[in-house]
Parts: structure tokens; C-alpha cells; sequence
């Protein structure tokens, strides 16, 4: 016996019936704009060898911490879940017995985001109608991993069938984008960019930070021992990644939002120090703060948009991280402070117009107290959308109701899907639309917005605002 | 003339339509669930004697916080409440007067949790159909007073009336769980248990830390003053609440969630300032912090769970404190940090998933951003449910707004009541049961949950998820 | 073509039609009453003098920072707004250019409590039925512009069109209060009273303190270089403060909640230390700090209700305020803390039950945790409502949602506009008053509230609790 799968074509709508009909008709309009999907981690790889995906655990389990850990916190152990360890001992590597493991556990994602996601596409991409059950399971593994065998399923005929206008992967400094390259020269429409995020030598606690920074040296001709030398050879890799990659972003991932403005004898003092590993006690988390300054001195000059991703904990769970690495849902979110930390670098560049610095947060308590009258006021600051923990429903609301009425909705940057999991994309980018409609559906039900308005206003959140925040062309 | 009292089928359920009969069926099924009470501070002597109550200010003013210090708030001195002086003098005796100046204020309570609470005894346990008022003010007094004199309003009746299936006390490591043993020894069916709190012999800032430790050594023979007899002893008691009192659980009540696992060298260092009593700065609280690391391996070895209770500058109000001493309504939260302050504690045990870690907390802006994504990892973590302040309709709404996503609802240990007011135990539960089924019933009105799987977690929020969290077999 | 400009008599009230029919009921009742206005910064010399008010652009744009920092927030220069620089260097003069601009970006405002309150003054005070457009911009600055120059647009003919009952300004220490003097001397009925708001003469670290000291012994007589001379002074002025300008309250505007209660000793050193400008690091906040505590016992004195709005980081933007000075939009909030910052105060003067002292917040994240069970305690506090980028619908409704459960409604204080944008003042009780009828329809609808209740607190916040609180008699 099978429980139907069905994806309410009103889901997420309030059922209030005049809030509703409202959110109807706001989303009948949006809901087929293409995907704008301006950050992410996709693989460029798919895209440019266009292999077909491998089967169904290793595609949807395995990569997703949003799947494993919370099967993991109700005991489900990692290495039942084929998740590799750092010292290769063994894993399951059977897909089957995987999916059903995760079967038997699909209650646990009830209320959560990934239920709808997942839901999405078993549904839409993989024509589903019985809801994944543990009686359902093999039905489920044995279509799936034939449909991945289908040319239907390759990455550019789903990256077609999404709908994707634009799509933007995440690489490292040093990457030679040879992906984004085949991708470019080929004649395939897709259009695929990457985004500048260096890091690995940047972070001076990073600890492949020696390393990177030899290379940076190599790859660039620059001598990158020196102040001058560091900086072009940024100057350097930025071009690249623009020319080669089609970049118009770069990306930072800070543990926290601090930046700093030092003298121009400061900044060397520190930089020697740095270089030379003679570091005092808080020189790693200022050189990481006056880089973001110099990155967005930078943006000034080469009109990339920079985007600023801080407060996390990395790597929470020691023991785990030990036997499994980096990326496995033992990342934290921390409080977070902006107003301060941001001072320095909104003093040398916050009035300037032409600059897009996006923010981010996983603290929504800077959502109403500093982000929003942050970014209400200085030119130079665009509000990114919910992030993470916080790119579900309720985050989404919460983001709007708490952003819009001191920041308005267009200091904000539309979505960013910011995922991996490539299937999933135009899942994230449906509910993203949906609550936009649902928030505009309420102001509108409320008669505190026009409806000819809110259309425009919808528009412009799915589709609009992230093309421009983003500099895309 | 007086207004009708009445109790709405429909309390708390959303005005929408839709959303009002899915919270109805989904509410129906749970309603006259037995209660599990898991947490709290009942009076274990009312079960084991089973005498009648006192009038009825001694039974619903005099003890009760969130009653008097609301009264408190608005100008009405203590005294006249009847709340008893440290120094034992006069306050107001008459509790017929100190009902009329409670009835006089009662429209204080307008949109609090403590109004619904009473409303319900008024209403369900004494009958009332008028609404408290001066005018009834004396009609009340008069039938509560003749009530509380007939069998039917003792104790153990009231128990058997309220359904409840177990009901947990708390008392410190050194009581004799005298009251414990003689409702387990009795031929009475109810379940009482106590609950291991040793916050006495823990804090070395305590009041009574010195003396308790005396007695904690003499209690159970061992030589408290050295770092294996002071565990040993924990580990008798521990084993004493458990066969004695039937305890599942330890409860701590610290000021922050602050932990610590250091080295044994250090640990026994620290020991030994500690019962010195030559304590460096930072060693109360780092002892506190070890204490807890502690009581979790504890926990590995005798399968107790463990609850910690954080975050409250108890005593807030010193003059009020010097007259009427602790518990009067001026405890009030404070900020609260877990991600940095859990992480010693879990290193150490976090990856067990035979271990129940429950835990609480007054800053309701940690559940997102902080308690949600633990809870969504560590298999030992598990939240508890809105506490003390946040024991009401908004609070358990935003509670289920922001962990439900991240941590999913199985990652939570369903309802405590955490009181002592014993005739408000039934409403306090039904207000949980309610407002979950109205969390669901939403989720269910946006297509968000199949309506079939919110009737399998409201009677899991109800009733299974406390019976397992607190290993109740 | 045009688009239609309506306030639907409905705007705010939610659309489920029980609570839309509960919330017209209880606004009916209270949406005529007299507007009870205790803390602004409109200008007593309008209600002095009479004048016509200037152009449009000038009355409506100019002075009101949340319209100019939002077209700024967008890359409007605002020497194009007519924003006068501190140096003289010339601005757009052209007031018709000015609203041309502003009219081009009026889609900015929507979502924003802005376009609320600017709808409403365009409507029902200048009669337009068009929105605001680039086609009615013209339009709207000539009918303005000949409105303004009649009698009925005059400063007490819009006073009295308002039904403005009372209205109370903020002024420093040294003003003279001629205008209020002028006010109260007139057969003119208007109520305008003033604020004592001393700020300049307390806080050691405003640019004017040294300044302020002379002027502040110049005018009074006093010593104010000796404790008892500078704290008489205080005395003095707060005396004249009531004399002259009907003054019922203190305001004062710290960068923190922060309170200090030390012994006579080390308050005359601390004194001593600030007047001769020989001040080691935490004396200027030591300072501010203790003058709270002073204030609060000097209002048990006097009687005057106090004011504390904290929170706040000044004039973040230092290029913008080099250029155009304070209040330019660039004031950002910051986190706040409570519990700690106001035990000093709260233990001298906390359990007084007349001293009425109103607590503000730019950090919601404290209401649930902090205030609400302060406020919920302690005789002397009250809350006051929610302030300048939480002055917006879904601002009250979260503080209502996050405050009543644990401090109800009668520890808060009724609505502030805290406005110098005169014309908008009815919007925004307006606004006030159909939020909190929104948040009790949502209690009366489910059946938290009965209806005959919910009438009462509907009138007492919208009339009765500010005069009380304020002590207006």
C-alpha cells in the first residue's frame, strides 16, 4: 500500500482564501522566469563533461549535510551512509542498502525544507506519484538509478529542463577554471560563471595557507612575499577569473564580519608578519579583516561584486571532523555583530554607488538591528538573501518581515540558492518565489500594497534584482 | 451581574477556517492523552500524605511567581499578598482579603498564559461559570474554600482525575526521597519520580556549598574531599535517586551553559582549590562547567538522562531578595551562548547516542541560530520544550517557527510544565497540545505535511517524544 | 493616467474575515480619540508663531531621514535632496526638483511604514486621490504648494484638524523655552508641553559638554564644577522645566542602558575627574551611567516620569556626517543589555512603585528575554512602545506578540510617535491604533480574550496608559 505524493499546486500559500487568491495570481506570474542563480557549489565539471550522474545514494545522500545530519543525530552512524572517511577505512558502499536506510528515516525530515526539496524531486524530475516509504524504497532506487542511465538526466539536459538563464559555481584562487573554459569555448548555450573566492590565501590560519600562497606566487609571476606583489597577484587571478570564468563576483566566507582600514604602514607591518608566520596574537583575524577592505578597493577598480559570508563555526565536532573532514553539517552558526565590524571598510567604500558588497548572515537577530538599517542607508550594501539554515519558509519570512520595512525591498539581492545539490535547484528557487508571493499576498490582503504593485515587486525579486545585485549582463 | 467564564472548544486555534478544522481533528486525537510530566516542581509530600489542600491564596497566590510578581509589578506590596519575610515579619494572613486584591487585579492577567491557566482551574476544577471579578471575588473564595475540604480535591485524587501517567519531582543530591519511598511503598498506583539536581554540591558559589558538601560526605560515607570519593559519591546518590525515588534524570541550574573537560591533572588541581575553598577567579564557574562534563559520563555509565537548565540572573532584585528571599519573581534572563560553551562537554560524550542530553534555555534568539543546528547534529543532543517564560502560546509558536526546520521535530523531547502549581498542570499541557496542533494544522493548510503525518506527530509531541527522551519504560 | 491613491478604511486588519470583523469593531472605539502624543521632536516655535510651513520639499523630504537616507541607500546624492552641508557648499534649492526626485523613486518606499504614513498625509490631509507618480509629481507640488500657503495648513489649524490633545517637545537643558512660554501665555487652547533632556550637560563626551557646563552654571546660579552646585542645577532647570514649559518628563539618549549607583566618595572623584577633563577610560560611560541613577532619584522628588533611549551608534557614516552633520540617517542600533545595565539603578529606585521610568529599545531581540520580565517585576518600569525603525506594523505587532505574555498590557506605555515630521503625526497613532486592535482581534478570535476585554485594552492603549504614564493630568 502507497500513500500518494502530490505537490499542492497552492503549497505554501496561506490559507486564508483572499491571501491566497492574491498569492495565485502574484505567482502565476513569476513561477516559469528562468534561474537566476547568481551563488552556488555545483560541480563546473558536470557541465562541462556532461557524465552522467552516479546512482541515486551517492547522488542525493552522500553529498547533502543537510540529508546525513540529521539522520545522524538520531544516531544514524555516517558509515552506514557511505559518507567517506579521511583515512579511507571502510563505508557502505551499497546505494541500495543507503536509500533504504534513509527511507526508514524519512519522518525525521517532517517540517523541515529538505522534505520539500526532496519531495520536489522525486516528483518533478523522477515523475513520482507514492511517497517515499520504506515499502516504496526499491521502487524508488530502481527507477531513479535507471532514469540517471537516460540521456534525459545528464547535467546539461537538466540544466535545460530547469530552466537555468544563469547558473554560478565557487572556485578557489588558484583554480585554472579549465571546467569553465571547456564550458565557454563549447557550443553548448549553457551559461555557467564561476566566482572569485580566495580564501586559501587569504586566511593565514587556513591551513593550507603556505601552500596556497607559494602557488598564488607561481601561477601569477608575482612576488607575493611583498605587499605589492600580494595584491596584484589578486589583481591577477580576478582578471582571470572574469576573462576565463566569466566571473562577476567574488566570495568570502569569514568567521566573522570584521574588516579593518589600517595605515599604509600598518597594513605592511602586518602583511611581513604575516608572511614571515611570525604572527601576534590577533594579526591572522586583521589581516582577514583589512583584506576585505583591500577586495573591495579592488571591486572599485574591476566592478566584480563582493559578496560577504561570515559567523560560522567550522568543523564543531572535532572527533567527527577527525574521521570524516570538513562539510558534514558540524558547522554552527555564531552570534554575530555587523555595525562594528563593518565600520572600517563602510568608511573607505560604503558611499560609493557602483559598488555591490552583499551580506550575509546566519544570525537573524542582525536582520531587523543592523542589517536592515545598514543596508537602508549606505549605497554600497545589498542585503543577500536568507542563508542556509535560514533558506526555508519560515527563514524566508522572517527575512522579509523583518527587513523590508526599514531597508525596503530593493537594498535586497533576490535569491541565491547556494547548494550543491543541483537537482534541488529549482525546488529551492520555487519555494523562494512562493514566500515572496506569500509575504507580498499578505501586504497586499492587508491593503498595505497595491496588487499592480506587489506584481511588479515579485518580478522583481525572482528574477530582476539578482541579474542586476549581480552584475549579470 | 456577572460575565460568563467559559472555556472555547476552540482556544487557541487559528480564526482560519481551514486551518481551525484541521487543528480540531488533529487535537481531537490527542486531547485525552494520559499526561507525562517529566520535568517539574510538585511537592512529593501532597502524593505521599495526601492531605487536603489549604485555603485557596495559600494554594494559587501564595506560591505562585507569575501570579504575585505581575500584582508586584503594578504597585501591590508583598505583604499584602501574604508572601512570607525572611525575618518573619507580619505580612497578610486573611486569605479571603488577599483573594479580593488579587480579584481587584485580576484584568492584569489580560493575554498572559497565567490567566488561560487559571481560567482553566476556575473552570474545570472548581466548576466556576462567572468570571473572576470583585464582584464573584467572595462567591470563589467561599466555593474553593468548601472544595478544597472533600476528598475529591486531595492530592492523589486530583491526580487520578488530571490522567496523569508519571509526574517527575526535583529534589537536591542530599534529601532522603522519604515521600518518594512511601508513595512507591503505598498500594497507590500513581508514578511519582524524582529528578537528581545537585546543584548544591556542585556550585562552589552556593550558599550552602560547604555544608552540603559536609553532609554529602557524611550521607555517604565517602571522603568527599578527594576528587574519586566527591565522584563516588555522586555516583551512590545517583543510584539512590533511581532505586529510591525512581529518578530517569539529573537537572542542572546553572548560570550559563559553560562546560569544561580538562585534563585529570587539572581536574584534580581545580578540585582541590575548590573544596580549599581558595578559589582562583574564574574556578566556581570552571568547576561548574567540568561538573557538568562530569555528570554526562555519569550519565554514559547509569543511563541517566540529563537536563541543563541555563541562563537566568537569579535574584535580580537584592532588596526584594533581603525581605522575602529567593523565588519571588526576580529571576530574569540573560543572554546565553551555547555553541563555544557546550563544545568541551560535547567533544567529550556529543557523539552518544545512547546518551540524552535535554536542554532548555531563556534567550528565545539562540533557537535558530544556535540550539537547532546542535540539536540537528549531536545524536546526545535533544531541545526541551519552551520554558518559564516562554511556557505560552507565542513562545511555543516561535519555538516550533524556528527549530522545527533545522532540527525537525524529533530532535525535540516533547512538554514540560516545570511547575509547582499542581491544579495547572492540565491546562499547562493542554495549551502545549493545543498550540502544536495548531503549528501543525498550519503546516498542513499550506501543503507543507500530509495531514496523516501531523496526526502521527501530535501524538508524538504529546506523549511518546517525553516518555523516550526521559526513558520512561 | 493615474493609479487610483486609497486608504482602504480596512488597511493593517488581517484578512481572515473573524479577525477582520473583531478588529473594525475595537478600532471603531478608539480610532477618534484624542491623540495623546508624550515624546517628539516636533518644533515648538510652529505652535508658537504660527507661520505657514515652507515647500513641500521642504516640510516633507528635507527633515524627515527616513526618506532621504532610503533614496540615498539607492545612490541619490543628497545634495540633490537639498540637504544642507555643514560647510555651506551649495544644495538643490529647487524644491520642485527635489519632490520631482523623489517622486521618480517613490516604488523604494513600498513595504515601508514610510509609504504608509506619506499615503495618508497625501490623502486625507491635502485631499489627493492620485498616487504619487512621476505623472503627479508636478501636480501634487502645486496643490501642496498653495495649500500650505492657506490658513487651514498653519501649525495650530493642523494642530487642532489633528485632534491633537497633547503633544510634548524635547529640549535641551539650557533652552530657554520662549516658545513654550509663548504658547502657554496665548488664549491659543493647544497643549504643547516640553521634554527635560539634558544630555549636553551629563554626557562628558559630546562635543558641546565643556560649553554646556559653563552655560549651565551661567544660568542657574549654581557651581557646577562641585557636586551638590552641578546636581542643584539639574534641580533647578528640571523646576524650570515644569514652570515654564509643563514639563511631566526626562529623556535621556545613552549609547548604552548602562546605570551606576557608587558611594558618595567615589561619585564626588568621578565628578571631579570629569570636570577638569582629566578623565581615565570608562569615566565618561561611568559617568552617564551614574547621572541615570541621579535623575531616577530626582524624579522620585519631583515627580517628572523618565525617559531612557539607548542603543543607538551616532553617526556611523563619518564621511557623510563630515559633510552634512547628525541625523542624517546614518544612526544605526546596536545590541543592547539590560538585566545587568540597570541592576544598579533598579536596586536604588527599582521597587518605588510612583517613580514611573520608560525603557526604549532599538533591540528586539531584548523584549522577550529582558524587558518583558523586568518590566514584569519591577513597580518602577514600564515599556515603552516600539521605537523609530521598529515604529512600523510589523515592529508593534512583534513587540506586542513578544512583551504581553509575560509583562501584559498595563506595564506598557502606550504609543510615542517620537516624530519631527509634524504632518504625519496622525498616521502614525493612526497606525498604532490598528496594529493593537489587529493583535487583540487575534486574541479575541482565538478565544484568549474575551471581546468586552479587548474593548477596554483597546482604549487604554490608545488613550488612557501614555496620559498615565506620563502623568498627564
Amino acid at each position: 500500500m502507497t500513500t500518494p505524493l502530490s505537490l499542492h499546486p497552492d503549497r505554501l500559500f496561506s490559507a486564508d482564501p483572499t491571501q491566497r487568491d492574491i498569492a495565485r495570481r502574484l505567482y502565476a506570474q513569476v513561477k516559469d522566469l528562468p534561474i537566476v542563480s547568481p551563488h552556488g557549489h555545483t560541480d563546473p565539471e558536470w557541465f562541462a563533461l556532461n557524465e552522467h550522474f552516479p546512482d541515486p545514494a551517492q547522488l542525493l545522500i552522500v553529498p547533502d549535510h543537510y540529508v546525513f545530519r540529521m539522520l545522524y543525530s538520531q544516531g544514524v552512524p555516517l558509515e552506514k551512509l557511505g559518507i567517506p572517511t579521511v583515512d579511507g577505512s571502510p563505508v557502505e558502499t551499497d546505494g541500495r542498502k543507503i536509500w533504504r536506510l534513509f527511507a526508514e528515516n524519512y519522518h525525521l525530515f517532517r517540517g523541515t525544507p529538505s522534505r520539500m526539496w526532496l519531495d520536489w524531486v522525486f516528483s518533478e524530475v523522477f515523475g513520482f506519484e507514492a511517497l517515499l516509504t520504506v515499502d516504496t524504497a526499491d521502487h524508488y532506487y530502481d527507477v531513479m538509478a535507471e532514469k540517471l542511465t537516460t540521456d534525459a538526466f545528464r547535467p546539461r539536459a537538466l540544466f535545460e529542463q530547469f530552466n537555468i538563464e544563469i547558473i554560478a559555481t565557487t572556485e578557489g584562487a588558484l583554480d585554472p577554471l579549465t571546467h569553465h573554459q571547456t564550458i565557454m569555448e563549447d557550443d553548448w548555450d549553457g551559461r555557467v560563471v564561476t566566482t572569485y573566492r580566495p580564501d586559501t590565501v587569504i586566511d593565514p590560519e587556513h591551513e593550507a595557507f603556505t601552500e596556497s600562497l607559494a602557488a598564488f606566487g607561481e601561477l601569477t609571476g608575482e612576488d607575493v612575499m611583498s605587499w605589492e606583489g600580494y595584491l596584484n597577484a589578486h589583481r591577477q587571478r580576478r582578471e582571470y577569473f572574469k576573462e576565463k570564468g566569466g566571473a562577476t563576483a567574488t566570495d568570502h566566507g569569514h568567521r566573522t564580519a570584521r574588516t579593518a582600514n589600517l595605515s599604509e604602514a600598518d597594513k605592511r607591518a602586518l602583511f611581513t608578519r604575516v608572511v614571515s608566520g611570525d604572527l601576534e596574537a590577533d594579526d591572522a583575524d586583521l589581516f582577514r579583516g583589512q583584506m576585505l577592505t583591500e577586495m573591495a578597493r579592488m571591486s572599485l577598480e574591476d566592478g566584480l561584486v563582493m559578496q560577504i559570508h561570515p559567523g560560522v563555526h567550522r568543523n564543531h565536532n572535532l572527533p567527527l571532523f577527525d574521521t570524516f573532514g570538513r562539510d558534514k553539517g558540524a558547522d554552527i552558526p555564531a552570534p554575530s555583530e555587523y555595525v562594528e565590524a563593518l565600520s572600517p571598510l563602510l568608511e573607505a567604500v560604503g558611499n560609493e554607488p557602483d559598488l555591490n558588497i552583499i551580506l550575509f548572515t546566519l544570525d537573524e537577530d542582525v536582520y531587523s538591528r543592523e542589517l536592515a538599517p545598514l543596508a537602508g542607508h549606505y549605497p554600497a550594501l545589498k542585503l543577500g538573501p536568507p542563508w542556509w539554515f535560514h533558506d526555508s519558509p519560515e527563514g524566508m519570512r522572517r527575512f522579509r518581515e523583518r527587513t523590508t520595512e526599514t531597508a525596503g525591498f530593493y537594498n535586497t539581492a533576490g535569491f541565491n540558492d547556494d547548494t550543491r545539490a543541483f537537482l534541488s535547484i529549482p525546488a529551492r528557487h520555487d519555494v523562494a518565489r512562493r514566500m515572496d508571493c506569500v509575504f507580498l499576498a499578505q501586504l497586499v490582503a492587508e491593503h498595505r500594497l497595491p496588487e499592480d504593485e506587489a506584481h511588479e515587486v515579485a518580478h522583481d525579486l525572482a528574477y530582476r534584482l539578482a541579474k542586476e545585485a549581480y552584475k549579470f549582463s
